[in-house]
């Protein structure tokens, strides 16, 4: 049940504004959806962030939030009796914020580019998405999730790769995650859908692809 | 007096690496100084930092921190019994973590131009720069510093606007922020200025603008 004052501006098929509902999914902290077309945006999304004017608004008790990492940690300390999703130690906080940075700012941007090349340009924008997923991938030595021993901040803020990464693949017809190159990725993949809140999200896999596919044509045109 | 094992890596010119300096002496916090010559990077530098090699670097207790609004939110954590550097309420901490964000993605971008431009390009680059320091003075409707009635998190991340633009100004020629047209930013120059901190810790004006005024002559060449 919708906690009261808890709204969720989001699309469907945005892997931040997913973010947040397995944030507040974690948290056990029921909210209000409200789906946006992208191609014309409500009024309550232009006046909850006027600023950036993008999905996922977090609307807490009136009040707008932007930025889904932003976000996440705001429901962290909101309820911060719940769910543990930030580390507990501040070193351990400012490492999950640096690779969460490192991935959003440089293996997003890797990553994008696969969409749309073909040929020996695109082997080469995977070679580097996969050197960008190598280095992303250290701070997953030795653990089960990038939080530990459970999912944590920068599972959820990485957590769309497990799941649009494939998608990815399957629509450019390269593969970027394989079990040689990034074994502990891949690995942790499998384990990051399997975990309930993940799973109970995600968008069906064909409605995904279809707009993806259109994408790539789009783009590669 | 440095307290045992916090260590800086800066460089003296960088408005990024200063940020980290304030933060300490906000909290009273002592600290070894390493100024890095970023043409020729020290192997202590390297090892510290081996993702993205920049400054600054906060070593604490032997463990290395990089990227300086994640080291100022690690300082905050650390001595947490200090100056309170982020605020209190979770929204409020949201809201300052959403600004610096804006500053540093949007207005950076929109300022670095203003080095470089000259004639029609330059009056359009330097509307732009006003476009977005407008936007984010909202932050600072009411108050007599970002964080309130002292300086926060917020005053730290984009404090060094209030002593580089004006040398950025000085060396492009251009005025960006004006009396009339950000009349609140303005006026918080003078104030963050005025901050013991901060002034105690500011390169030399002269020092700076020769360096300044040789990457505009190499940049507009």
């Amino acid at each position: 049940m919708a906690e009261k004052g808890v709204k969720v501006f989001g699309m469907w098929a945005s892997p931040m504004a997913i973010r947040v509902e397995w944030a507040l999914r974690l948290k056990g902290v029921g909210y209000e959806y409200v789906d946006e077309d992208l191609a014309s945006k409500s009024d309550a999304l232009l006046r909850h962030n006027p600023v950036t004017k993008k999905v996922p608004v977090l609307v807490h008790d009136g009040k707008p939030i932007a930025e889904s990492t932003i976000i996440v940690e705001f429901i962290d300390e909101a309820w911060k009796d719940g769910y543990p999703i930030m580390p507990a130690d501040p070193y351990d906080r400012a490492q999950a914020r640096f690779w969460a940075r490192f991935a959003d700012d440089k293996c997003n941007a890797a990553i994008f580019p696969v969409f749309t090349a073909t040929g020996e340009a695109q082997r080469e924008v995977v070679r580097e998405a996969q050197r960008c997923l190598k280095t992303l991938e250290k701070a997953l030595e030795g653990k089960k999730f990038f939080g530990g021993d459970a999912v944590g901040y920068l599972d959820v803020v990485v957590g769309w790769y497990a799941y649009w990464l494939p998608i990815i693949e399957e629509v450019s017809g390269a593969d970027v995650v394989t079990d040689e190159g990034l074994p502990l990725m891949k690995a942790w993949f499998g384990r990051f859908l399997a975990v309930d809140v993940v799973k109970e999200t995600l968008p069906p896999r064909d409605k995904l692809l279809a707009p993806n596919k259109a994408r790539r044509e789009q783009l590669s045109a």
